[in-house]
């Protein structure tokens, strides 16, 4: 059995990012740049009014003769002599005559003239061609994590597609012959399946939509059968269940029939104990408890970072941070525990129902709590680590 | 025109939760709870055993003859005499005549007997029927939002359907004739659209997927139209750009044409100055500026906690936190003004590229720093407030 700290170095070792995809704009957000982006165009693309007003080239003089109109969208380029302005608007492309708009409220118009009463600087309220980018600078840098205005910034230089790392596809496999549907009756003896519900949600989060999720017989030739299945389709396979030391508990076998990969079985840690993590060529393997706040906890933990950083993110932990302990928290397993617990204004409150089966309190919950194996007891007022769920 | 403190009010007095649904769980992620949902049955429904191991009745006898074996997912209740247990897996359940089970590793077995080592408490590694919760009583209260553990929780307890605050139907009306679609050559004098694809993906962030998109032509008729459609299908419209003073900005006739009722137009801020909140019947309508990181900044100060408390949330705003100022800040307008900016370590600073038509200090921004109008210059090292992205 190892620490949870060897476990995470483990994990570590195994957190690379994943492939290289070309992917459209509209279905890059959260996703994390693999190249820099160069820009195609000037942005402005041409001479911008950044004001609904009046352009002109700039002079002391304040009188000036309106000679045309130049509408957003238009391409004309009127010609403008000395003493000329045109009327323009906002977002309108300033003719190659002009350098200068004026504000419309900054004018009084009449007989085809405007009079300027406050001069503007030169230059004032005209946005240069490429201000914002020129063509071929660096848009957005490789490793930047594309959020709304990073994907409409691309969007607004025309980019269509972008060079991303592929969001990994991840499989759920359920073993459990006690598993009932929910919607169906419940038998004597049954309990509601709900680590392919929870583990399919904690995955959407982190913007894996697409899992293939299958239920498996609790026997070793499915659940062989069921694991290469799996493996062969899958960036990471999460397996619920089955890798305890019962008689019915197929899967670490299952695994070696596969001729996967053990990195690590059982981790010195409460809840989560059973955890197994391995690999078959590309493809990880997590085989997480199955009770439900076992098995969602070491996804936290374990399956979260390895998932954010095949996504290619810099930073793949859930953050931890660290707060003051309400009341005095035990630990009396030489374990590492997690504690679904509370933060709020600093201080850090464990929820009742801690129980590996109990997914109530995780419900509730926006801390998990770290007592290391080494600490007997945290007195009231210390500090402690959490991660922030 | 009003303040940013007023606008705010106007906005919070319009944040009120949105019809209630039923959903099937696997929808609900994100959502809020909007009644108490009560357990339809005990859970564990039945006395369940916690470990692989023997269940028998307890006494301090240490050898017990095993007379059966009961397996997870089991229905079969064996009756046990004096002396006898039997073999018993995770999740199982435990039988009427037992009453606690003993750990695998704390027995030897020979001869279909066992032998325990290291005798357990009395009533140890069983759980007893509704000890996570009983039947009738409340699962999650009202009000809760619903995270993977709250889902699963709700899924473990059979519940198949819940009652949540609708997610608000939102359409986004673009306006502006200079704007070209991305993916095609852009012609002088235009410029891509992005607004609605980084509107949309905000929106997305909020779990608000089913978007009506449209686009249309800045004449006065054309947009009345095209806002009447809208205001008839959505629960929010957003319209972009078109709120200014230039001839061609149709968006506020058209409202008023529409019989919308205006709450206020034009807020004492840079950017979004001339930003449009107002509604038609239990519908609101925000007319947001045309210019990209304007748009975007308006949707996260007033957008953002409308929607948030349509959708049930009782903390709607962005969370509004302090830190240090990393060099002085100057605001020269007595307006009230948001930059793009970069907290670490509780140091604030402001990246470069503020105009309202530049995204890309957004793209890589993690927060909105707040200089309110009657404040001129924050020092470097004093507080300032900001709007965590």
């Amino acid at each position: 059995m190892i620490s949870v700290t060897e476990a995470l170095q483990h994990i570590n070792n195994h957190c690379t990012p994943s492939k290289v995809a070309k992917k459209p704009i509209k279905k890059v957000m959260g996703m994390v740049l693999a190249a820099d982006v160069l820009s195609p165009i000037n942005m402005p693309p041409f001479k911008q009014s950044a004001m609904d007003g009046y352009a002109f080239e700039y002079s002391d003089d304040t009188t000036y003769m309106v000679v045309g109109e130049v509408q957003a969208g238009s391409s004309e380029n009127i010609k403008l002599g000395r003493g000329e302005a045109v009327r323009i608007f906002t977002g309108a492309r300033v003719p190659n005559d002009a350098d200068t708009v004026v504000m419309q409220e900054h004018v009084t118009r009449a007989d085809g003239c405007i009079e300027i009463k406050i001069l503007p600087k030169p230059k004032a309220n005209v946005r240069p061609l490429g201000e914002q980018i020129t063509k071929g600078a660096i848009a957005l840098e490789k490793g930047t994590t594309l959020n709304e205005a990073g994907v409409g910034f691309l969007a607004g230089l025309g980019i269509a597609k972008v060079d991303v790392y592929q969001t990994p596809k991840v499989s759920v496999l359920i073993t459990g012959d006690e598993l009932q549907k929910v919607g169906k009756e419940l038998e004597e003896g049954q309990v509601y399946d709900s680590n392919s519900l929870t583990l399919q949600l904690a995955l959407k989060r982190l913007g894996i939509t697409e899992v293939r999720v299958s239920k498996v017989k609790d026997d070793l030739r499915s659940t062989t059968k069921a694991i290469e299945k799996h493996l062969k389709k899958s960036d990471v396979v999460l397996i619920s269940g089955g890798i305890s030391v019962g008689d019915y508990d197929f899967v670490q076998q299952a695994l070696m029939d596969n001729n996967a990969k053990e990195v690590f079985y059982k981790v010195n840690q409460k809840p989560g104990k059973p955890l197994w993590f391995g690999y078959k060529g590309n493809t990880k393997i997590f085989a997480l408890p199955g009770n439900p706040a076992s098995s969602l906890i070491c996804f936290y933990v374990y399956v979260w970072p390895l998932l954010k950083a095949q996504m290619g993110y810099q930073e793949f932990h859930l953050p931890r941070l660290r707060a003051k302990a309400k009341t005095a928290i035990k630990n009396s397993y030489d374990k590492t525990i997690f504690l679904k617990g509370n933060v709020s204004n600093g201080n850090v409150s464990v929820l009742t129902g801690q129980a590996s089966s109990m997914l109530k309190s995780l419900a509730v919950s926006n801390a998990l709590l770290i007592v290391p194996s080494n600490i007997e007891e945290i007195n009231k007022g210390e500090y402690i680590t959490y991660i922030q769920l």
